[in-house]
């Protein structure tokens, strides 16, 4: 028997959940359930109580963290990623493994000699950005080297959207499926890539507007924005050596340009408190960053459109006017900063609907020569959420890690230490799964360009 | 007799140190200079043996504070403001006064009814701006006032810039007189100011371009950029129902078009590090800020005059050509944020000659209504350096501090606890020596708008 814990069970844990307790009576999982409002789960558990339990866990009680991870063999923490570090220390404690769908930070890779010591894993990055993308970029590197082709170049997108039939007249084609505040403070640090050798950096201020048309087959188009640090890829990637390689978000075509327009009139600031009333209109709101009127019966949305240089009637207005930045609806946040108050405004307006189905979309695109020919491989996933609880994201996040729990505790994973699946032994059985049983698919493209 | 303490001797104590010499036989002071490098001092004292002497002092020295603060009767702090707050503590411990040019910060705010308590002054912002600017402005409201006149509108600008015959062939016309990192990194974060009763916000990205035009009369035009929150001078100033309050920065016409460019490029961003090599040339830095070229035998200048959307022989073009943008000079520092980069661009392009001679500039504009009609006084204020030791910014600065100390060693400021000069008993005698023993004296015009 096989005790697993998973601490965190929100709404990204649904999909996870769900392979666990499929997966438990036929592998011998006994599995707890730490989370701070554990009330949600009953019914969930109901049919499973042989094997699963849920039990109330706050991060913050030192002591039920220790006895909770003496009491398992691996430990799933699907807790913000801030608290990640006070578990894989008790994990490295009581020599338990920890699988997470997070970043590993500097804190968790601190811990790489002491986990090796303890004879534990501490995996990291199984979920979708980071974790499939690993493993698909991986399996895709590895079969191209294996046919004698040398990289030249690596782009890589993925993007949480809507599924087209639930995107409704909403010009951005956008809702909330991850946390909204990383989405509006969404690049605020220089982006750093590589094209054909030479270093490239897109500063904030210019960041939405150099955007990349991508295709996906059956799709359509998608835009893509760069990320923070692109070059960080090229060690664990194996390509030390490649003259391009890019990371960048996806959303659909206008949706940057329109967000540059609030990065230009500076409501994507999180570090100036306004000092304003709760009852302050978002029209009043939008006209305070603008210079004093020369021709006073001019309405805020005209003055804004001539102060950013945007066509009156065009695509960018439009989705401005979409949002009520014109409207007298108050902020409703009193001394909040700017970022805080398009957060207010964009959880109502970007608010997935109750049949609303999301979408995860991921493409990459590699360069590389072979047979003395230049070739462009491009991999393609779209997944489409099942519903409202099984999304696209939760099924794209959590899958893995269910997966990756799955090839631990049979023992198929030897590596010790934090470990990222970049490994075959990791990414082949979990790509192989995601496609038999779950048709979570890439679906490959090589043309010559 | 009476100790005055100096701490802190550097380029912006010349006159300060001029002064307390002229003045101590006088006033019988014994004068104590502590300067981390107090060499240079030696010429400057030599003639003042009896009654003034240096030090070697370092702030980091807990005891040879305590030391010195001990035998002192009047403290002056010219140290940079971060090391203020341990002198203050030390003032307050062994009840001594303590005058400094620096705005007052949370720290010292949080000495005020200690240094009540210990029957201390703690005189801060007694330099140029702060400092002049609270003197001359606080002289003319009351003046305003004491007429009957009811305020609208206070605008106040202030900066430290060259002496026409001193501007050369620099089309910026501006060379660093002050810390360079400051005047790299200005104005990042929104700035805040109230328009007709309406609170104004201006965030960093638009800063550069939402200026305005000033005359000072003799020195020609200049433009203002606001400042981070005018609201802050309200209440010090008794202005609390102005309608219209803004404090900005002064440069010459041109200046903030071609630095919104630096901005917008991403050239004063300071939490990025490039990786770069110290060999990077200023060219290749810019043209990897710049997109990939669709026309790849354009030049690096004519390509960001294109992205920016710049006239490729205009007034911003030839300010970024003449820093030497596109040359093949090395950047010379590695792994350099790109502030970091401009910084040390900047201090040799903008750097000051023999025989170069600066110029401060401060300018008030107060709106009233009286006797039922709507007045406009513009207060000026110029003062050009008389060489490259006694430079206007070190005579505005310092001139002021050691007039404090002087009318404290006399007995005539009653005042205790954190106070800034808004006060008439500090700024009339202090305005007045000013004018009448240094020429500094401000202009003022009076019209009807």
């Amino acid at each position: 028997m096989t005790n697993i814990l998973l601490l965190g069970a929100g709404r990204s844990s649904s999909s996870l959940l769900h392979y666990l307790l499929r997966y438990a009576p036929l592998e011998k999982w006994q599995i707890t359930v730490g989370d701070v409002n554990p009330a949600h789960l009953a019914p969930v558990l109901a049919a499973h109580t042989e094997y699963a339990r849920a039990v109330t866990f706050a991060i913050e009680h030192e002591a039920q963290l220790s006895e909770l991870v003496q009491q398992a063999d691996v430990v799933i923490s699907m807790l913000p990623a801030l608290f990640h570090a006070p578990v894989a220390r008790a994990c490295v404690q009581f020599r338990r493994h920890l699988v997470t769908a997070s970043y590993v930070s500097e804190e968790i890779r601190s811990l790489h000699e002491e986990a090796q010591a303890a004879g534990i894993i501490l995996l990291m990055e199984c979920g979708l950005d980071p974790g499939l993308d690993h493993m698909s970029a991986m399996a895709a590197l590895a079969d191209i080297r294996a046919q004698g082709g040398s990289l030249t170049g690596f782009k890589s997108y993925c993007g949480g959207l809507m599924a087209p039939d639930s995107e409704g007249d909403n010009p951005w084609r956008y809702k909330f499926t991850w946390n909204p505040r990383n989405v509006v403070l969404a690049g605020q640090s220089t982006a750093k890539y590589l094209e054909q050798g030479h270093a490239r950096f897109i500063p904030y201020q210019q960041l939405f507007r150099r955007t990349e048309l991508l295709d996906v087959p059956g799709y359509g188009q998608f835009e893509g924005y760069a990320n923070r640090d692109s070059l960080s890829y090229r060690a664990p990637y194996g390509l030390e050596e490649i003259p391009t390689i890019l990371r960048g978000t996806l959303r659909r075509p206008g949706y940057c340009a329109a967000w540059h327009a609030l990065v230009r009139l500076g409501l994507t600031d999180d570090t100036v408190r306004l000092g304003n009333s709760a009852a302050l209109t978002w029209q009043e709101l939008i006209e305070s960053y603008l210079p004093a009127s020369a021709t006073p019966n001019a309405d805020v949305a005209t003055r804004l459109a001539a102060y950013l240089g945007l066509e009156p009637e065009g695509a960018e207005m439009q989705r401005l006017m979409w949002l009520g930045l014109f409207s007298e609806q108050p902020v409703h946040l009193s001394d909040a900063n700017p970022a805080q108050l398009l957060e207010r405004l964009l959880t109502e307006k970007w608010q997935l609907q109750s049949g609303d189905r999301d979408m995860v979309v991921m493409q990459h695109l590699f360069d590389y020569q072979a047979d003395g020919r230049s070739m462009r491989r491009t991999s393609s996933l779209v997944v489409l959420g099942d519903d409202a609880t099984h999304t696209a994201m939760a099924k794209t996040v959590g899958l893995p890690v269910g997966m990756a729990v799955r090839q631990l505790t049979r023992g198929n994973i030897g590596q010790r230490g934090v470990v990222i699946p970049t490994h075959a032994d990791l990414y082949q059985p979990i790509l192989a799964e995601l496609a038999a049983d779950y048709d979570i698919a890439f679906e490959e493209e090589e043309h010559v360009p």
